[in-house]
């Protein structure tokens, strides 16, 4: 049976993880889309083009983000993390964490790579999730 | 650049997966959660224990399930399904299903393995999401 894990251990799993399922509010439909993300200061940053998700994020500011590891060696872990929606406009924190999440995501598309050298660039949107409340479980 | 697939082809991401991320509205908040599922005639279903997820689904009963398959041959792919919760009281249907979940994931714990064969388990909820729209994208 699954059981609840603490606010630590859900949280340590959203650190270890990379990838997450990003779940908003679209139209009053649930909308959940796979993203890369890095944990920093009790934030969940990340970055996208503009299109359903960022409009959803910005028309709704309540999402979540939910990041399971199936792998480990606890059986599984799940956890979510709620929390508001923030789009980071000021230009220097902006470069900032684009550039922490392409080092960290050295996969992503070359356009995006191109976006991440060029200051200019004004498609991207980089936002961060502050979190309120973690909860999480396990199954062994 | 991830671009759009055919509804057939995100169909068959749903079709070929048999893990999603269920994403529901919990009190205006979006909610996900990993679920097991079969996919039958235009339908997704599952079963789960009593709790948020199924408070949540009765209380707001447009969902999506989000399935992604990024070890295939095509790089990435990623499939949602949205559809209307259904819950399935009728107990032969029910037994029917149930079997069938825990036929495909042998996974399952003790206590839901003797659920399938206990026809007086009330309290595994199998329900089915039927689907009235799909989308997809993929990035080679």
């Amino acid at each position: 049976m699954a059981r609840a894990i603490t606010e630590v251990d859900a949280l340590e799993v959203i650190r270890a993880g990379h990838t997450g399922r990003l779940g908003c509010i679209d139209n009053n439909e649930p909308y959940v889309v796979p993203i890369n993300y890095l944990l920093d200061d009790g934030a969940i940053y990340s970055h996208s083009l503009p299109g359903k998700k960022t409009n959803a994020m910005r028309a709704h500011r309540r999402v979540c983000v939910q990041v399971d590891d199936v792998e480990g060696d606890f059986g599984w872990r799940s956890a979510i993390a709620f929390g508001d929606f923030e789009e980071i406009d000021q230009e220097y924190e902006r470069q900032v964490f684009l550039t922490k999440l392409l080092s960290i995501f050295p996969k992503l598309t070359p356009v995006e790579s191109t976006m991440a050298h060029d200051a200019a660039a004004p498609d991207s949107i980089v936002f961060r999730i502050v979190i309120d409340r973690v909860t999480g479980v396990e199954e062994e």
